[in-house]
């Protein structure tokens, strides 16, 4: 298959939910999407990705450029990795395998510092990078996804060879622009941090509560009870960004939680992670915004207290 | 039956658990104990009363003086009231019938400020006080009790004739002589807050974490998360007590914490409320003293989450 390299090549690595719609979604507005699997390659290279949007009605991708390891996969520009953060340590060789020269490597995850670990395994000469999905999005079959409201991402740089100057906002443009040539609303964010303390403010109460109370958002959100603790616990996550240098917008949880009330009723992801017994990403979306926070001198009690509680239930779930 | 007056006369409000036991152990010490029961009246007066203590071996109350009926007690000088807190509008009536002139009501409740909602039922001429029992015990039956550890009442005076001076002190001294004489340990506290305060060191977290976590004791105290959170709460619970006038003594809540460790795995009160769809006692053992100590300027953040947590499952539990 010859490529128009003027067109950036795509690799997904990990084609879950966000995977597979972020692949399919770049791949019908006609970029070169090559897409690494584990168990569901058979089922996709044979039926294809379908995505069951509420938003741009039923979309597939039937000629899957599908693998099953990445060292089959063309040198790839851009590698956008849909895995959980719990499996960050074992992505690193199969990007490197997937990687073209100077390829600029998006995390699309939740949670604080989930590229730390990463860019230790990876040689310098890439560029990663972290995204914000705030989409509501699941799996619910191989190649199956349903997409029930938003799709934005905010992007901004990790490390890598644009060091700390103005080259990185441009890689971070040409990122966003990849996003924004499909229909995705994408925001170059100068601070990979503080767009991550963002997201955290939905996905610590709202990931953590659906499994802690067997709750999706529509029943946390018509209960008083639920409502003041989500409040309480984005309220926590709003000071723990300020004490670490990142003032979010005076109202920007309570524009979240507005939303959260007004969107179809959605299960997060960690909700998902419980029922099927997987690992909870709980390093990536408590304790290390617990640790920087409090490194900064600010304790979030509320926010400890659900930590605990959680893991007891991770642990005692495998 | 004739009595011998001097001998005071025990009646027992709710003959479940709590009221059961005391009951049973003061009606075998030789006091003439009078049992209120509802739905199980035909069972207990037919089969009698059974503990089966871990401590005392195979308790058994044969002939139980028992009463579907409250109009048909003998005037009673003590009261013991074992119903549960969000049951306390409903006993006053009960309590009225059953007592003679200037007897003593003793509720053996856990939680704050469970005695204001009866007080306003009772008649001024009759003493009203609380007593918070340290004991690991549960009902299996009609009649049936399993005692696996402990036994202690600590009784303080809450209102009625003996006002603010040292009578007071001399009724809640008479109340602890009444369980001594049973051989059951028994504190006179000067002052029922702090005695409540005290005990709430063990209810909040163990009470709401049992439900919040569905685990006993064991589990809680063997896993690293669940006991970082249990000693978070019982900072907290002391840091209240603190600012609402009471110091307890500075290694309470970590004796507490040691012999939960040691005792045998035990399911408190909350968690067979939820197991049996009762409401959960949340008035009395968190938002009560939420709301105490927030007076008094001290907010407990982990409690407040815990508290609105219990409240989203309990409003779905029933």
């Amino acid at each position: 298959m010859s490529q128009d390299r003027q067109t950036p090549r795509v690799g997904i690595i990990g084609t879950g939910a966000i995977g597979g719609f972020y692949g399919l979604m770049l791949a019908r507005a006609g970029l070169d999407v090559h897409f690494l699997l584990r168990s569901e390659f058979s089922a996709v290279s044979q039926n294809g990705l379908r995505v069951d949007s509420q938003v741009h009605g039923l979309l597939s991708l039937d000629n899957v450029q599908a693998y099953c390891s990445a060292a089959d996969m063309p040198p790839c520009d851009w590698l956008l990795v849909g895995a959980k953060t719990t499996g960050n340590g074992g992505v690193g060789p199969a990007i490197i395998q997937a990687a073209a020269p100077g390829a600029k490597v998006l995390l699309l995850q939740n949670g604080l510092g989930v590229e730390d670990q990463l860019r230790a395994l990876l040689p310098d000469s890439l560029h990663l990078l972290g995204g914000l999905c705030f989409i509501c999005v699941h799996r619910t079959g191989p190649g199956q996804i349903t997409h029930q409201a938003f799709g934005a991402v905010n992007i901004g740089y990790h490390s890598g060879p644009a060091g700390q100057g103005s080259a990185r906002m441009e890689i971070v443009e040409q990122g966003a622009a990849l996003f924004q040539a499909a229909g995705i609303e994408s925001v170059a964010m100068d601070n990979l941090d503080k767009a991550r303390w963002q997201k955290l403010v939905w996905n610590v109460p709202y990931n953590g509560l659906s499994v802690l109370l067997d709750a999706s958002t529509t029943p946390l959100m018509a209960d008083p009870d639920s409502r003041e603790l989500i409040q309480g616990l984005m309220d926590e996550v709003v000071q723990g960004a300020q004490a670490c240098g990142h003032a979010l917008a005076p109202d920007y949880a309570q524009q979240l939680f507005k939303v959260t009330g007004h969107m179809p009723d959605y299960r997060p992801s960690m909700h998902h992670d419980f029922a099927e017994k997987r690992a909870l990403e709980l390093e990536a979306i408590y304790a290390r915004p617990l640790a920087a926070a409090l490194a900064a001198g600010c304790d979030m009690p509320k926010i400890r207290a659900l930590y605990h509680a959680l893991a007891f239930i991770d642990r005692n779930n495998r």
